[in-house]
């Protein structure tokens, strides 16, 4: 099985976190700001990459749901290749002051480049996330950080 | 196979990457500053960890070696009982202005939670390798980002 498993601890109470992760406006403040679309079995998110240019780099369209009490699921419908049948998943508890969130995107076919340029990505945005809810501001696309000749 | 991966890309000549990765100053300017000791197959480099008010949180030996071009193997001695058996691996390769590093850190035993936390650490390491390298400044510890109750 190959897996991107992050943790992350974020001050602040679950429920916050939960709705940065579950909902199309909590995604847009972390992840990319054209996030568009309804959470919930049937329905579906769709996100949107632009280059600080503003030429479109990449889309996904994705089931968000709820399958267990602070758990939240993303199947990912289309995106690239590399995403379809993977998912991403969010599993949060609290310690102290924090909400630990570990996050996942599970069930790559293949340990290839692509998977891990998405492992370092996804940790640059579980930076922004917690930004987001620490502070109100995160850095979603186009304004992430950018790690390579890729993105 | 349990296995962190991270590709990142830094705008410098491979051999100034391959410095930052394979000396012992070197690494002291990204990973952390109390790195002591010496690269090499029979050596070892000694990294010590210190939380911002001076305790140390935690070391770690290894043996750094240069198996194949363009390759540098850390091979775990002593440190975390997680960590004895893991190696950590970086694969260096340019494309066009950008120095392509593949990193890894492979044969964990288990999917545990501390590994999550290592892979979000990682991540943040690279981003002060590629700082060290591209500004001539990294962010090594204690100064490194904090991303959860941990560390």
């Amino acid at each position: 099985m190959v897996n991107i498993i992050h943790r992350v601890g974020i001050k602040a109470p679950l429920q916050k976190v939960y709705e940065a992760v579950a909902s199309t406006e909590g995604i847009s403040g972390w992840w990319t700001k054209d996030t568009t679309g309804k959470p919930g079995l049937g329905q579906s998110i769709i996100v949107r990459f632009h280059s600080p240019e503003g030429r479109e780099i990449g889309s996904m369209e994705m089931e968000v749901s709820t399958p267990e009490n602070h758990k939240v699921h993303w199947k990912i419908l289309s995106g690239p290749q590399e995403w379809i049948g993977t998912e991403v998943t969010f599993d949060l508890h609290q310690e102290e002051d924090y909400t630990i969130v570990i996050f996942g995107h599970k069930n790559w076919r293949e340990e290839v480049e692509f998977k891990a340029h998405c492992s370092m990505k996804w940790a640059i945005f579980m930076l922004s996330l917690k930004q987001l809810v620490e502070t109100g501001k995160g850095k979603p696309s186009p304004g992430d950080i950018k790690i390579d000749n890729w993105n």
